[in-house]
């Protein structure tokens, strides 16, 4: 994964059905061709093929389920992303918890077939224990800042800090990133300053009235 | 829903990532073309909008989860699977069982947007429990025939016909299907006689070495 | 199942561990004596066999699971309930939502078993739903009014009205209970005016300061 | 906790309903008085207050669930199971396996509660991630030897050696056990060699026809 890293969540929104998913992985192919920043986005589940195949930006999955290929409806596989032409996943998200096992799985089983995982964790002793795991990248998000508009980098700065410290003491090859309430270039800034390569953001995104904008923002945290 | 009718559902296999999904979605397009049958898709979850909108075949989502459009990682919406180009989705497959109250909210949601629910039962008494909620379909699935090569509509025809019986008590606006074990013209053929409507099928087509041939057979069955 | 009953279900509050459910399994065995009134207690889950062999007092769990008894480690069987002492269970309550498919094994099993259910529902819809299954008894719940003190039997006499007509229709074997908000004696009296056979509470009582009180006001709602 | 240990797990069999779990609670007593082997009973969910208020022996919930006290039907919380006489609890069982934050959630309120936390793990990498939140103990289990009577000890022997390694390289305050498949002395101290403080053991003690007889002989592989 090359870093630094912004990576959009759409979520299930209203606003990121198939026409929006599309009109806004062509804003971040948009932003991230004029400005050299890395942008990942994640369509909603439905709409990953679709996206991944139209729009020349790296996709990921918001999900997938701890399963090999096989006789399980309405699941996901590692290898039907894959097929579907995205480079990884968003695993273990706070409104999409997983089991311990499964994210054992989903980490390890995503290393042998070249996908990226990027597992989120809710606060510093879970960071520690995904690092264990030596997935791509963490995202470390506490929950009650998701969607609040205050940013996690401002806020929780000590989080931000301790996760990257928790992370590298276990395996410097893990990258870390943050989320929750991220919003602006400065908030990306600060998240920089604090140790991580990137964020995770969806509603700062998803619903600004001028997501190219608000994208061109962010960007410039990094730049 | 026209009937009668042949779900075909991709499941997770191997064999229905993307290309095997667009694939068999155009073979099920050809067989409808060909014979009149109304045949229905269930792509893999994150095939729907790509499917949807790259064959002309009615699609459907595999599975759907009990929200309303929002702050939902990793979830599947009603309005997400509309806008991608579903016209319904299963619910309460064996391989993914769901809350009473999610069959609830899902069924009654999607009569308001005009989607299709086709629910999935595992034996008479819940198939009379969801009749009550007066869903487009009810496809009646003995789990222990599912993927067996065992038609259900010879294996145990009293399950079939009871259940139509028992969903006609309740709602006489209740399509009844039935599935599991069925790859034959002549397991569709005993289940029309049973007072069914049509047939879900997955690993029969799915897996076929000829595909289009299975599905011929199959909807000789009906004519 | 005596009707009309008052059950009251100690959930997992910090006044319910183990000498707190003792103190209420007493309280609601001298009400019961005193009144007449058939008085149903579910103590907290790990007290279930200690409370039911030390009051005499009718004793339910607030929750099984769906299986036999096997290999299930922190799993909850019919038979373990059944020989720990209780005569029935609470199955489905809202903060403990089940498998459309559970509820049915559960109910199915537990009258091989000579236990009761009471079936817990959130609206008019899953009501007539439940009572295909034909359990000992349904308690609607709406639940945003659960624990607000606003009593359902006041608040949506229509919910409780329509759920007993509901119920009438598809069995009349089944007995109807209300609950959420209930917590004086005439909230009870109201319920029943509503045709349903009693209430089913848990804060009203639990956390009430004087539960006995509050347990002879509920029950005198009744005579 | 004192090691060695042996802990007796008695599921939900049939064999340890009420009456069985009390019997054999009663045996695991009399073996630790006459071995003066530390011995742990973690009998069925509710007989659990009933047990460890009726035998002299260490307790251990089964599992419990990530609450605080409050309006959880049907949960268990660790002030219930603490109130009701527990040492501890099982987490994350293979056959109750838990997500991530929830173990997180229940190690660290355990310590704050002086409560002990036994964390079921099922290969290394789960082990490397779980000695991170520093539980009381982690027991290795591989699934696929649950229940089989081929001990994990014997079998593979290289996952339980590289899971002592893990652990000690996180923290060398997490006592590490084994289990799946455990039955005999021999076994239980092939265990020992390999560098743990003793076993998890469910269907050797519970469904044997003499169990004082096998836990005797499970005692003297440590002695």
């Amino acid at each position: 994964m090359k870093t630094p890293v912004i990576i959009v969540n759409s979520k299930a929104y209203k606003e990121s059905t198939l026409s929006g998913d599309l009109k806004l992985a062509n804003i971040c192919k948009e932003v991230a061709e004029e400005t050299g920043v890395n942008i990942i986005y994640a369509p909603q589940q439905v709409n990953l093929a679709y996206i991944a195949k139209s729009v020349n930006i790296p996709c990921f999955a918001q999900h997938v389920d701890a399963i090999n290929p096989g006789s399980y409806t309405g699941h996901v596989s590692l290898l039907s992303i894959k097929e579907a032409g995205a480079l990884g996943t968003l695993v273990n998200h706070s409104e999409k918890p997983m089991l311990i096992k499964d994210i054992d799985f989903i980490v390890s089983k995503a290393k042998e077939m070249d996908l990226e995982t990027v597992v989120c964790t809710n606060n510093v002793s879970v960071t520690s224990s995904v690092a264990a795991l030596e997935p791509t990248a963490i995202a470390v998000e506490p929950p009650e800042l998701i969607g609040s508009g205050i940013p996690v980098s401002k806020a929780k700065p000590e989080i931000v800090e301790k996760s990257v410290e928790a992370v590298k003491k276990i395996s410097d090859k893990v990258i870390v990133l943050c989320g929750a309430g991220i919003s602006k270039g400065e908030d990306v800034k600060k998240a920089i300053e604090l140790g991580t390569e990137g964020v995770l953001l969806a509603s700062g995104v998803v619903k600004a009235k001028n997501p190219k904008e608000v994208l061109l923002d962010l960007a410039s945290g990094i730049l």
